[in-house]
C-alpha cells in the first residue's frame, strides 16, 4: 500500500475507511476519512485492505511538512498540535482494564471533532509516555519541536501532555523557549471513556488560547468543576492540587492569567503578559541535569543527608524547608559545606503558599550566612527546573535563583484565599 | 533567696517585683506578680534583690506538684500548658533584631493576661526551641509529659510549638497517646511584638478548646485574617500552607474539626469526635526513627536514589509521588528492592489534596506489583510520623499505612474548594 490508496482498515473491532496519507512514524498509518478528519491508527494488529490504488494526489493535498490537518482554510490561524502522550492521548486499554498512553496527536483529532472548524491544525508526536516518565531530554525535544513549529509558521501551540508532571515541563518550556506565540500545555484528568472526561473542552479551549494574543506558556485545564470554563494559569506559578478532580491545577500565589469561557470561547484576561509578536523567537535549550530537590521533615536523618549530599557533587539543590525557609540547625553546615564548593542552593517553602524570608529567625540568618539564596514565592519544583536550566544558561546562577525570569518569582504574593 | 522572699528582678532594662515561687528549673526564676500572674525570668543576667524573706506561705500557695498557676479557682477546670518554644513563647531579640525563641510557659502567662479566670494553669518546659529543630527524642519528652500532666488530672492540655513543624508534632502526638482530654497545640505566626500577633487569641481560643468535650489532639490557629475566630484542625489532618498569613494552617480533604468564636468562645463542630472520658489514657511512645521521605520530581537522578535507597537500609519509606501516586518507571524496581528486603514503602502524593490509587495506570500497578502500599488520602508529612510510630508499635506496620489509625486516611477525601 502507497499514501494516497484508498483502504479499510480494521483494529480491535473498528473499522475506519479512507485515503492513506504518508505517516511520520513507522508504528502509525494516518487515514484521511471521507469526512474530513484525519486519524491515526497503529499498525500493530491492524488489518489493512486496499480498496482502490492511487485514488488521491498526495502532493497537492499536502501543506508544509506536517501531514496532520482538518480541511485547510485560509481564513483560519494555523495551531500545532504536540502530543508527549499522557491521558488526554490515551484510550483504554482493555487487556489490562487501565489506561495507557498510546496514541499521538493525530488520535486527539478523532476524539475531538470540537476541533474542526477552529484552526488548521500541524500535528507532531514528540514523545508517548506517561508524564511520570518525562524527561530533562524529552522537554529539550519539546522545545525543539516547537521551536520548529513557530518558525514554520504556527500561530500557536497546544501541547498534549499528562497532568502529574505537567508544571515541570510547563516550567522548563517557559525557560526555554522566548516565544512570539501562545504555547498552551492541556491534559485530562479523565480519560476519554469516561462520562466525566474533560478532554474536549480542555483541548477546544487550548487551541481557542493559543489563537489568542497571549505569548506566554500556560496551562489550560478546567477552572472549577463544571464544564463552563478553564483557567489560562502561567506555566511557572501553576500546580497540580488534588490528585483527581479535573480542577485540579491552580495557580499558586496569584490569580490565574487569564479563563475562557467553553460556550462563547471569550477570554477574560486578569492580569498582564506579553503579546503576541512582542518578542522574537529564541531558544535556549541546555539544562544542567546535576540538581536535586531536597525535601526537609522532622526526623530525617541529618547524617545520611549530609554523606548524600557530600557524595553527590551537585551543581545546584533546592531545598524545601518549612515555614519562611528553614530546615533543622544541623543541617545547616552540610549546605554551607556545599555552597563553599560551588553548588549554587537555594530555598524554598513546601508551604506552597507565601515567600521564603530567611531574616526572620535564626535558622535562616544562618542559612543565609551559609551562603544559600532565597528563591521567593518560587515554587519548589519550578525552582528545581529554573537551577537546571540557569546553570547552563545564566552567566549568574546563584543570582539568578532570587531573580524573576519568567513569572516564577513575584514581587509580591497575593493572598490565595 | 528563698521561695517566698519578696524579690525585684531586673533583666534587660525590665524590672518585675513579687515572690519568688519554686522553679522546675535551674534556667529560670518564677515570681509571683502582685497583679496576680506569674512571670518566668531567666536567671542568665539577672540582677535580684531580695526585699523582705518570707513573706509568703509557699506550702499553702501551690496545688499539686506544678509552680505555675494564676488564682486558683476551684470551680475552674485545670489546663496543662506546655511550652517548647516557637514564636507563641518569643520575644523579640534585641541583640540581633529577629525573633529567637528563648521562653518558656510562664512567659506566655505574662504575654496573655487575657487567660486569667479562665482555669487555673499548670506549667512545664519539654523544649525550647525554633521548631524546625524539632526531633522525635523531643516528641517523646511531649508524649510523656502530657501523659503526666493528665494522669495529674489535667481536663485538658494545651501544647505552645513553633508554627513550622507543628502538624509533624501533632500527628506524632495523636498516634502516641489515647487521650481522655483535648490536647490543642497552637503557636504563633506573628511575635508577641508585633501590632497584628496572633498570639493572645490563638492562645485563648486554645485553652478554650482544652476545656471542651473533644478529646482529640487538635490543632488551633486563626480560622481567616480577621481576629474573629479560631480554626480547630484535627491533628493528622492539618496542614501549614502558606509561609507567614496567620490564618496558614488548614485541614486538607475535609473542613476543619471545629470552629471556635473568639468574643462568644463558642464552639460549632463540624465532625464526629471522641468525646472527654470516652477512652482511657494510654501511651505509646516508641518510634522507629529509620525511616525517610523521598519527593519524586522528573529530573531527578534515579540512579543516584536508587543507590542511596539500597545503602541506607530503611526500615521505612515514604514516596511523596506525583498525581494519583507515580514515580519514574526507572525507579520502581529499586523501590521493589526495598519491600523486598522488607522496608515498608509506602505512597503518597505531592499534590496533597485527593487520593492515591495505583490501580488506574501502568506505572501505579507496577507499584504495586512492586509491594508498595498506598497511603489513601494521608498527608506525606503525617505519612511519615505514622510510620515511623506503626514500625514501633502496629503489628503489621504495612497493614496500618493502608488503614486508618487516628483520622489520618479518610475513607472518603472531601472536595476543598
Amino acid at each position: 500500500m502507497n499514501p494516497g490508496d484508498r483502504v479499510r482498515v480494521t483494529r480491535a473491532g473498528t473499522t475506519n475507511e479512507g485515503v492513506l496519507l504518508p505517516s511520520s512514524t513507522a508504528e502509525h498509518l494516518v487515514v484521511k476519512l471521507d469526512g474530513g478528519y484525519n486519524v491515526g491508527i497503529s499498525r500493530e494488529e491492524s488489518d489493512v485492505e486496499i480498496l482502490e490504488r492511487g485514488v488521491y494526489d498526495i502532493e497537492s493535498a499536502q501543506d508544509g511538512d506536517s501531514v496532520s490537518e482538518i480541511e485547510f482554510d485560509e481564513d483560519l490561524p494555523t495551531i500545532s498540535l504536540i502530543s508527549t502522550g499522557g491521558t488526554i492521548a490515551s484510550t483504554v486499554d482493555y487487556r489490562t482494564g487501565a489506561v495507557t498512553a498510546q496514541f499521538d496527536a493525530e488520535d486527539v483529532l478523532r476524539a475531538v471533532p470540537d476541533l474542526a472548524g477552529r484552526a488548521n491544525y500541524r500535528g507532531r508526536v514528540v514523545a508517548n509516555i506517561l508524564s511520570e516518565n518525562m524527561e530533562p531530554s524529552i522537554w529539550q525535544q519539546l522545545a525543539r519541536a516547537i521551536h520548529d513549529e513557530v518558525e514554520a509558521g504556527a500561530d500557536g501551540v497546544v501541547v498534549m501532555h499528562g497532568t502529574d508532571t505537567m508544571q515541570f515541563s510547563a516550567a522548563a518550556l517557559a525557560l526555554m523557549l522566548d516565544t512570539p506565540v501562545p504555547i498552551v500545555f492541556t491534559g485530562s484528568q479523565r480519560s476519554a471513556d469516561r462520562p466525566s472526561s474533560d478532554n474536549v473542552m480542555n483541548a477546544v479551549c487550548a487551541v481557542e488560547a493559543a489563537k489568542s494574543d497571549c505569548a506566554e506558556v500556560l496551562v489550560c485545564m478546567h477552572a472549577s468543576q463544571s464544564d463552563t470554563a478553564c483557567a489560562l494559569h502561567l506555566g511557572t506559578r501553576v500546580r497540580k492540587n488534588h490528585t483527581s478532580r479535573r480542577d485540579a491545577f491552580e495557580t499558586v500565589g496569584a490569580k490565574p492569567l487569564g479563563e475562557i469561557d467553553y460556550e462563547t470561547e471569550a477570554i477574560e484576561w486578569r492580569r498582564s503578559y506579553t503579546a503576541r509578536d512582542d518578542r522574537d523567537l529564541a531558544l535556549a535549550e541546555e539544562l544542567n541535569e546535576n540538581v536535586e530537590l531536597l525535601k526537609f521533615t522532622p526526623g530525617m536523618n541529618l547524617d545520611r543527608y549530609a554523606g548524600f549530599l557530600r557524595e553527590s557533587a551537585l551543581d545546584g539543590l533546592v531545598v524545601e524547608g518549612t515555614g519562611l525557609g528553614h530546615v533543622h540547625t544541623d543541617l545547616i553546615p552540610a549546605l554551607g559545606d556545599l555552597a563553599d564548593d560551588g553548588t549554587v542552593v537555594t530555598m524554598t517553602s513546601q508551604c506552597l503558599e507565601g515567600r521564603v524570608c530567611d531574616r526572620v529567625y535564626d535558622t535562616g540568618r544562618d542559612l543565609l550566612d551559609a551562603g544559600v539564596v532565597e528563591a521567593g514565592d518560587t515554587l519548589p519544583g519550578t525552582a528545581k527546573v529554573k537551577l537546571m536550566w540557569a546553570l547552563a544558561n545564566h552567566e549568574n546562577p546563584r543570582t539568578a535563583m532570587g531573580e524573576d525570569l519568567v513569572g516564577e518569582l513575584q514581587e509580591r504574593s497575593v493572598p490565595w484565599k
